[in-house]
């Protein structure tokens, strides 16, 4: 598959040019609608139901680059599905002696929904490698910047401090969290396999003395996994994708919109690898990667939206429900697999300024430390006196140091950082 | 723009071959932004502030086919949008003389946003072409079936009898409420031009004496309109689509899943014109068309909340919101163009079947007359005997005509359509 | 209606308590319905279709608070909605004479519909008065702010100059396209009336001789629009509600989103007028309007999607669509209410703070002007070498003003604003 | 809590009486925020952080119903969240000697986010329960039905024969792996505490040695887990129950639509227990529990999707995402809790029809048996001499019967359903 049979994605840069994009290409998926066919018949020969030379035959012909994309898309007008031509046009490839094997006993929703979990096997495989990236590059910069002290922030305004270590091990969890869920997602990925209305009828009527095995057989040609029923209108594969791949993008969102907040012209505690240019400005420096995945975690939840929807699924295939679906899915393969390509470059590149952060501490002039004072003040001059104290030169500008009463206390901020090193270090310890 | 040069819309039956479906290329896309950057000289020369020879000289490098709609998407995620790249290509391929004419004083996005609702008006139109189709053969059905009584259903049961005239002139004013909200967007939209923050600096710069001119020139250029200020991040132009667009696949559902109803097997009181075919089962015909609409309707209502989510743009320019715009943008336009494409072949080719509405009408053994009977008889025999002779049936099985009270009654649903007939006249006069 | 008959809203901070929450609480919902019934016996003795006493006596009995709104919705679960236990009791309290006039020849969804146009028709009041509010205190601001220079920010950097005022005024033409749009909905809120499957039949049994003046009696009655056709399944109005909520939350959300990035501790240019405090810190105050407001904004496009989706309802009353729509389309009448609300106490309050303004305008040192420079030093220096000397101090961190070929230069960053002044004119001639 | 705490929840027949929704009232809301409360003074009591005096204390306190709901609500405007007057009040119930080891060392966040996972947990054992209800029910009619045929139906059409216990066993396997992911969540649901920035910092200055055996001593109080980190804006578990809940609503949603399609007055192959009245017409029997379970599964995702969209939370605590999750996570809740009470009701009264079935599989004349028919003829007479055979008949709307060819064909379709029986077996083993 060459990046020259994808879309150009013009309105899409983060995902142009991505493995992600080319493993969702809509050749991606003749590919796969194509392997799902030929392995349908070697399951069948493989169980004894069609001679070897069949499953020699379709898998040759559907080895082949001889369908035409375009043409199958336009023809898939007219029964709903690219399925149906296909089948014509490769059972036509296989001739006249084998082609009766193509397809036998199945239905288009078997090879559609089979090729798409494919698909999805493959663009996930890509995720992980790039969540990978990510995670270890999180972990090098929250164990180098364990002691890093910077505000913390709460509604916008400095709280208390924290470290950069902890922000990192943060996003780094959210990343594992997000591993963790599309590993088991995908491993749990089945073949589609059901006939007409998914009770296997017409592999019986073929021959098989028991259709439940084909759906084995099927998975172990894909290395899939076999359904416990078929899903037509089960749709918990399609679910637990929407799942993990939302879940996927608003964990990788999480990190960018913190990265988009620090770059800040007036912030600038951290600063993306390689900014993006401008049309009009030549001094600018975007952090672009970011602006991209936090454009990809505002899509996904809302694509993920439309295939929980898709659920509610009449009868034994829905006229509308499943054919809601496809783009959806792909959309979301394709942003987060871009997210995660981005997430990589991000984490790889990202360049923290900790004297920035240092000095941004002392904005307050002594108050994100006034947590601290309080509790420390209370118990001596009482609650009222001590709150008083402390929100008063907030109101009036003033530094805490100026205010008698807290000669002798410790204002440095970089000493007020609580368990933030702990807490690092025990989420390093994940992986 | 031919076809080839399109994305396959493999997965997309719904738009597949459509006009829509080029009208939103990227190819499409590109040649708007080309358009735009052309029409922007051409404004500046027509101000003055830019030679004669500029203007055509942008305008013929631009209107030549040798841009790599491919290689310039991928250079795009450096920047985070296209037209960076675009520019250096157009500055290029116009030359040392008249180079620095092209794109001065714009930013990216005023010749992104620009290009963007030059493809919306474009596509805008097929869609007003095809809800004009589909109201016109709706108002041909409404008219020929205006006594055409039928079962009128609520939550799935029979309620009272309703007309096949009333249920496709309700169809057709959900059309014409599309058209009407559809035209009103169109010839409302705006192009953009406000330069790196809005605020047209640049223009005066280049030595414009209002630059408050410059976006009325540019909109006479490309016949849209000069908005009040710049847009950048004040979005109704876009939320305005996202409405109306979902207002239009919604609209078109519903006809769509009226006819998926009235389409199955047991009830068959209308036949798409020509029905799909199955992988699988000869003897199918599906009602694809329907099914593909109503594909749509599921799928447009979250890519308008997307869009309605990306108004909370911050700063004069946001990082994420905009560019998580752009392809569920162009995403609605394409399911809708392709959904009023099927919805005119729907209601073109909608075969009626009256004599099967006529026997449905006696499926419950005269209770669906039971409002009207109610209606005579309480007063009568009081409410709650009515009601008992009434419900009583309804939970036997037996016909009303064989309960002795009723033995007068008029029983025949056809006589009880009501106003359905004034009502649909009165619809059908809506233009 | 008390506030004690509102639920507290305890998750709801940014509606607890507010006009908007009363005139959408189950209380209002309850007084709508029993209007409702009360205008529809009316209505018919308007016409002549009951006697004059029915109408007395039901509006009579209808105005008592002796409706058990807590039995009724526990009643609702039986037939699905709360209009058929309430015509029960409202049959009861009218009494044995005039009783069969309530409800007589309407639907539950007439009444339903109805009901719900009336508390939108009360609530979108509300919501207009607030946005009157906000708009005011906006163009108060934004003449103020007038030539007030700030810099104007794109991806999170610094660009070029804008002014407060021409940003006072984009919020400001946001809220005036929500109050255009809300009050085109609102005048066009209709009745709904069309008995049991839309086509007035019953109205004809009880004698009415043209059951088509009904609904605009029933208008009349209401204040609220005839509609053409009954809409139990043509669902424009909700759609329109939809449409007008979610762009007036986005609209709102757009100024919110604004002012927490300027209020973040690191840019201070605004503060809220009363800041909220915390439950930790002392010194903090928070940007609590502005985060409701954003919250809000966050919310409301996905309940919008639900109503969109509504629109694809099948037959005379579709099961399950019409009772998705009444709790999402409450809650965005809420939301936005409250929404609105905060906005008009965020535009009133807001303090801003020019002189940190004019400080950050040199942030960059001189690079903010660095577009108008481009200007300047290409026709002079060529392209290639301006950009390169505004290019290199970006990445050097040195100001423009130590580059010798810009000693000369005006770097005053307050002299770049552009036509911020005079888009800022026009936009507040706009009422 | 008593029912009269609640919301009367006119609006929302689906859950309107049901535990869940008393779970989900503010008053439980008000009662979990005041056992997190007692729990954090019990954990630093534990921890020999506060007197045990101050532990009983503070629980006694919190045990009463001294707090007044409405008025937490309306003063949680000021901070944005009703935490901060809750523990005003708290304190000045506590007293004087204790009243300081209120809310000692946490955020506010730590007691809201903490109080929602209770009420999720609550909420979410009421769930199971039902989903437990419906489960059994359901196995009990897979296991009746595992041989009686009815039409499959695709996209509109009869297809294939299938049973209806292949049927109710695909409902049944959804049902559980809704079980299966919503306990799976909740099992995992942790507190939250981590005080003002995440960093535990204040209960240091308090005096614990180490502040991270806190989240430990607090998890045990109440029974959730402890977090690795705390998880202000780490959002895991929120999108969790995002995630499982619009699967359940959506697993529901598909045995609901089913049951609409098969409640049909055309189709009538099921009917509800108790079917639901209708205000106008006495004989109607509606399928109201599968119309509101349709209803809420129409609104879950989009809930759902607002969650997800609040992963991308920026800083220590955001500004809006935070507060944009609160009521659609008890939306969302409510929304399947009152769905699994309906699932519950509606499998246990489901009625069954197997007669109907049958005489609706001789609907297609024996088209229903061509796939069938295919698979014999088409080896003996060549696929195009079938498929001419098979297909001709379902255009003229003859029975297969009367085709010569066919005169020894099965065409019974009950001799045609596959594997129906040995897939519903097994899909019964699954406990």
């Amino acid at each position: 598959m060459t990046a020259a049979q994808d879309d150009p994605a013009l309105l899409a840069p983060g995902r142009a040019g991505s493995a992600a994009s080319s493993a969702t290409s809509d050749h991606a998926y003749l590919r796969a609608l194509l392997d799902a066919e030929a392995a349908l018949t070697r399951a069948q020969a493989a169980l004894g139901l069609a001679p070897a030379g069949a499953a020699t035959a379709v898998t040759e012909a559907a080895g082949t680059g001889a369908f035409d994309v375009r043409a199958l898309a336009e023809r898939a007008r007219a029964g709903g599905n690219p399925v149906i031509p296909l089948v014509a046009d490769l059972t036509k490839a296989v001739g006249a002696e084998y082609g009766p094997y193509v397809h036998r006993g199945a239905t288009s929703q078997d090879i559609m929904d089979t090729a798409t979990m494919l698909v999805a096997v493959r663009t996930l495989g890509l995720v992980l490698d790039d969540l990978g990236r990510t995670e270890r590059a999180l972990a090098v910069l929250a164990a180098e910047h364990r002691d890093t002290a910077m505000p913390g922030r709460t509604l916008t305004q400095h709280a208390v401090p924290t470290t950069f270590g902890l922000k990192a091990a943060g996003w780094r969890s959210l990343v594992l969290d997000a591993r963790d869920r599309v590993t088991a997602v995908r491993d749990a990925l089945p073949v589609q396999l059901g006939g007409a209305a998914g009770t296997l009828a017409a592999f019986g009527a073929y021959g098989a003395p028991d259709p439940t095995e084909l759906p084995w057989a099927y998975a172990r040609e894909l290395g899939l996994r076999a359904p416990d029923l078929p899903w037509h209108t089960l749709r918990t594969p399609v679910a637990d994708l929407a799942g993990c791949l939302a879940f996927t993008a608003g964990a990788l969102g999480k990190a960018a919109v913190d990265v988009l907040t620090l770059s800040r012209t007036e912030i600038a505690e951290v600063v993306e690898g390689s900014g993006g240019g401008s049309s009009a400005m030549p001094h600018k420096s975007n952090p672009v990667r970011s602006t991209l995945i936090a454009s990809a975690a505002r899509r996904a939840p809302q694509l993920a939206a439309t295939l929980y929807g898709a659920l509610a699924a009449e009868d034994e295939r829905p006229a509308g429900a499943w054919h809601a679906e496809w783009e959806p899915l792909r959309d979301l393969l394709r942003l987060v697999g871009g997210a995660a390509r981005d997430a990589a470059e991000l984490a790889e590149g990202l360049r923290v300024r900790p004297e920035v952060m240092r000095e941004h501490l002392d904005l307050t002039g002594g108050l994100i430390v006034s947590e601290r004072l309080s509790a420390e003040l209370a118990p001596v001059l009482g609650r009222a006196r001590a709150k008083e104290l402390l929100s008063g030169p907030a109101c009036e500008g003033r530094p805490l140091s100026d205010v008698p009463e807290l000669a002798d206390a410790d204002l440095d901020p970089t000493h007020y950082t609580g368990s933030a090193g702990a807490l690092t270090d025990r989420a390093l310890e994940r992986r």
